[in-house]
Order: C-alpha cells, then structure tokens, then sequence
C-alpha cells in the first residue's frame, strides 16, 4: 500500500499534532507506562466485541491463537517482533543472527502448543539508508531457521520506517487437537518441569555489553550464542504434546517467575518452585563469578530462555523425562509442585526458607516505567 | 517476550554500531533506496528457500498467500502496517480512526481475493508515554471495523517502540477455492474495470494538510473521509469472486496505474486505458480546481483507494457489473482494455493520443529516494 502521506513535501509534514495536544492538556489520564504490558492486555481483551465464535479455540491472552480450519488439525497464529533499540542492537547481533533469532522467538511459541510451524508472513519495516545485503542477510538467517523448522515464508509486507528496522513475523503452524497443549491446566499436585538450562541468555547479554569482564573463552562464547541465536525446542514441544501426560506447557521467554506466574494465572493454581533445583549451565556461574552478578536471579527473572516449561503428574514425570531425553538428546528438571491456589506463589530457597515470588524483581513488562 | 537487552541501564546502550560501521566504511554497497520495495521484493524471493510446498497456492508476490488446510476452503493469510510518520499523523487521525484503518487495509486485500475475513493478530508497538485511553480507542475503531466484516481478534502482540505507534495487522480469512481471483489471470481481450471512485484519498489528505484551501464543506468533508476512513469492498471482492467470469482481481492500494502495473506483470500481458473512463466523484474536480491540482493525476497515481481493479471477458462485463450493482449497489466502470504483452502499458489521452505509463510518475515504492 502507497502511504499517501509519505508521498507529499516534508515541509508539509510538521503541523502541531492533535496527539501532542491531547497529552499534554490532559496530564491526568492513564499513560500506558502506568497501566504496563498485561493491564493493556487485560484492557483490550474487555473491550474487544467478544463475538462467540464457536472456531476460536484458544483466543486472546496465550501467546499462540488456537483455530479450527477444518481438515483435521488446529491451526495455530502467533506473531512477535524484533525492534531496533529494543530488542535488539546492531552491535551485538548481526542481520543473520537477527534474521535466525526472529523466527526462533515464534518457533517458540508453536513449540510450547506442541505444534509444527508451517507458515510465515514477514512484516519488514526498515529505514532508506540501511544496505540491501543486510536486509538479504536478514531474510537468508530467518529464511534457513523457518526451513530447518519445516517452514517458509509465503508473504508479508515492506514499509518504510521513521527510525530503526523492526521485524514482525506472523508465524502459522498445526497441532493435532489431540496433542495441543495450552497455559492453562496445571492441576494441584503436578509437577512444574523445565527443559534445558535457563539464565544463559541473560548472561550472554551482559558479556555483549562488558567484553572486557575477563570470563574464560568458551564459557563467553557459551552463553553470548544462548543470546544471540537461540533455539526453539520443536522437537521437544512435540514430544511433550504426543505423550499424552502433560497438562500445560509454555516457553520460558519473560523469564521463569514471570512466566509461572501466567502459568498459575491461566490454570487457576499455586506453586511452591525449589530455587536450588533450577538448571543452569555450568557456564552461568563462572560468568556471573567474574561480572560479580548473581547467576540465580538471572536464572529466575533473565528471559529470552525460550525453554519449555511444563506440568505433568508426579507419577508421570519420570516417564515423561525419559521419553523426552530418547526422542530429543534434552534433559529436563522438575523443578516445583503446583498446589492449590490459596497457598500462593513461592520460592524455598537454599536454606529451606519460604520466600513470595514478589521478593524477586518478577517478569518483564513491556510498559512499566522503570 | 522480555527484551533482553531493554532491561539493561542505558548508559550501556551508547556503542559503536556494527551496523553504522558497515555504512561507513562501504560506501560502494546497494542501499534500500536504490532498488526500492520491488526491488527488494524480487531479492527476497530469489533468496528464500525455494523448498516445494503442495499446500502454499499463492506465496511470495501477491497481497496475500493462499494456503491448503483442508477443510474445503482455502486459507488466506495478509499483513499490513500503519506506522507513524509514514502511513499517519496524528493530525489528520484519531486513535479510533487509524484502528478502523488499519483494519480495512487489510479487509481489502482478503476482499481482493474474494474472500471472507475471519481472524487477526494485532501487533502493537507503542511508546511508554502514549495515553492508554488512545489505544482503548485504536482497538475499538479497529475491533468494530472488523466484526462489521464478520472477523475477530485472536490474539497479538505488545512491545514498546522506540519512537512513533506501529499497529501491524495479520488478517486470515477463508475462500472457496472456486471462487479465488488473484493479480494473475488477465488476459488479452479482457475488459479492465474499477469499483467506485478513484482519487478521492488523495483530494482528502491535501485537504488535511491544507484545511485553509476555500473547498466547500460537503465536498471537502467527503474527500477527507475517504482518507481517515476508507472502506473496504469485501461484499464487492466476494460477489465478484463468485460470479464465475472475473479473471483477476486486486485492490488499487498503491494508485490505479501501479495496481494495473503489477496486475499485468503477473498475468503477463499488456493494457490500453482510456484515462477520461476513470470514475472519479463529483467532489473531485472542485477540490482539485480549489487546490489548482490535477484531479486526473489523483486518480491515475493517488493510491489509498482501496477500489477493486479487475479483469473480465468483454463479453460477460454488463452482466458482471449488473449483478455487482444488484447485490452491493456498487458500480462498477470499464476503463480499459488488457492487450498482448507487447502492446506494454499505455494510456489513451482525452484527446486521443497514446501516451506510456512512464509520463505519469508511476506507482509509490516505499523506498525509493525521493
């Protein structure tokens, strides 16, 4: 679509905004800064014409719409985006990279339904003077990770933007209904599960921003990939969706506490997660060692993990741990105990003290004024 | 998903970027604005895995990708972005307006397909400070918008923006796969024709941005709404998909001599327009002479329109454009002729003579140095 707009003398362009006006004769509205990334959510999904539509299986607050099309499966839509100066900076990622990592954060999310990504529609806003090898570049990195995935861009959009390069990738995908899995559905009793290792991302960001930290070679290679190229767990998003055990899963991408928390929210649940059996790489602690940083709080609150984090029945879960390490090579750790809702969210710490999750800086919020 | 890299004080973000260092330094490199949004669609295309997929019917190149889900009828998928500064000001928009906007962009490239709209993805990037009230608005322009063409919110995403509001829509709809048109399938001999009114979204912008100009109210308030408020043809899109004699349809998003640009690369032939058929509305031609413009360059280039263009046997045009003012009330025109390929692209003046496409600036690229 030709922006009309765009097409006319800048001269033009600067006139007092209605938009500035309206902020500032009104200073005691709402900002969105105050209201924060899931209050804005909760907002648009009241407002929203809440239609019955006997084909949306699973709508507005997961991260990946559930869709009956016909034919036998489900089909699943996410989008996430990648935005200059949020995040992302060209000094600790290359368009490749970028490219890889846009689609690994949407392959995330159709792991975490237990499904397999089909479809991509790239929105691409990117500023005039940027080099068209580095948009090619892009597109090769997040072109091979869809492909690896068994996926291909079928479409998408190219506009101009005012300042950075932003990438907003609509990813589709099927689920077997029988092999969906959803945030909600964690039952009391369950054990709360989490492939891999979380923290390293986080890690892998601070060695970007502090090079000279001195933190042994691979270690800082380990964990700065963890950042930089992130992989979805497909395969063990699939495995845990077939195995017919597991009762809610999501990807750990706001980080642990945060997103246990919406866990517990959508599944009507409490959890008591033992912060000593949280799995981290050995890498972690000899970098958080040398940048003087607490390897567990990255652990609990990092993000950008994108692991899978689950509840499966007790006496389910050695079963499922076994299946999922012979069809996959990933190991996974129980990590909690999902209880009833009254008791709350807690950690039990090394020393066996009880602590609230609030005692932790919690999840990440787009909006909150920091 | 938590950015990482946001959460992190700022002081740290001020580095050298590799990105700014690779402008630097290669000076001799392709820019964006070299081979413009065509260009670098063609690249993209060539670039991506190439892997042969039975269920993708339209990919890359067209509004929208046609996908096979079974069930009977085809799944169309689109995305389209409003962005401040490029595609809006807050000036000449309200909230509500640009989420009615941003929602009939989209509308009408499903209606292109003849196609019904279902489900959208909402991607909203905003900056901190904006009013929550502005984007309660901008869901309710754009929520309304799409549950009068039967389609819901499914779900989205949020993320901060480093500057203006981005709203980035994906739009998923169904279609009968007998009742599919796409930009390909014209053929020589067919009867070009174009919905409603051309140039009007033009006329009203100017009008915005120059509300001083002398223009009666009525006219002047009719141009502008077809700015701030277009409508998108999805009764027209689906009456003409049904009728069994259309060859190839599009919507006029980019200006009619740009559309009928690309609908006769991708059906490979060549057209004759006679540039005096062009419907335009009575409002037109009194803006313009109040502006001292060109109301015909408006209509031939303006873009915005969000008309369907489409091709049909000659033949079959009355009972076409019958049936269409008999189910929608809309009128339809035939404004030209689809020729052999080397015929090219030409205009027929009011005065007979023939003139290329070229005279006229040509269709907007979003890229392209101005």
């Amino acid at each position: 679509m030709k922006p009309l707009y765009r097409g006319l003398a800048s001269a033009t362009r600067r006139k007092a905004s209605r938009f500035a006006l309206e902020t500032r004769l009104d200073a005691m509205t709402t900002r969105l800064k105050d209201v924060g990334e899931f209050g804005l959510i909760e907002r648009i999904r009241r407002l929203l014409p809440g239609a019955p539509d006997v084909d949306v299986i699973v709508g507005i607050g997961d991260d990946v719409a559930v869709l009956e099309t016909g034919g036998g499966s489900y089909l699943l839509a996410t989008c996430d985006c990648q935005v200059e100066g949020v995040h992302f900076l060209w000094d600790t990622t290359t368009p490749f990279e970028l490219g890889r990592k846009a689609a690994a954060v949407n392959l995330s999310d159709i792991a975490a339904m237990g499904g397999a990504p089909r479809w991509a529609l790239v929105s691409l806003m990117a500023p005039q003077e940027i080099l068209v090898e580095s948009i090619e570049e892009l597109y090769r990195g997040l072109g091979g990770a869809l492909a690896e995935a068994g996926a291909v861009v079928v479409g998408g959009n190219t506009a101009k933007s005012s300042e950075g390069l932003i990438v907003d990738i609509t990813l589709l995908g099927r689920v077997a209904p029988e092999h969906l899995l959803t945030r909600s559905g964690a039952r009391p009793g369950d054990v709360a599960a989490v492939t891999g290792t979380l923290g390293d991302a986080r890690a892998g960001l601070e060695l970007w921003l502090r090079p000279e930290s001195g933190v042994p070679e691979e270690e800082a290679r380990t964990v700065k990939r963890r950042y930089t190229s992130p992989q979805a767990r497909l395969l063990e998003g699939q495995c845990l969706g077939r195995c017919g055990a597991v009762h809610a899963m999501l990807d750990v991408s706001d980080g642990l506490l945060s997103d246990l928390r919406h866990m517990c929210e959508a599944s009507g649940v409490g959890v008591e997660l033992e912060v000593e059996r949280v799995p981290v790489s050995p890498a972690l602690p000899a970098v958080a060692a040398a940048l003087k940083a607490d390897a567990l709080a990255w652990a609990l609150t990092g993000g950008e993990d994108y692991e899978l984090l689950f509840a499966v029945s007790e006496k389910d879960f050695p079963r499922v741990a076994d299946q999922l390490l012979q069809e996959t090579g990933t190991t996974c750790r129980a990590i909690g105990r999902f209880v009833d809702r009254d008791q709350g969210l807690r950690l039990i710490l090394e020393d066996g003290r009880r602590s609230s999750f609030d005692a932790y800086a919690g999840g990440w919020d787009h909006f909150k004024a920091t």
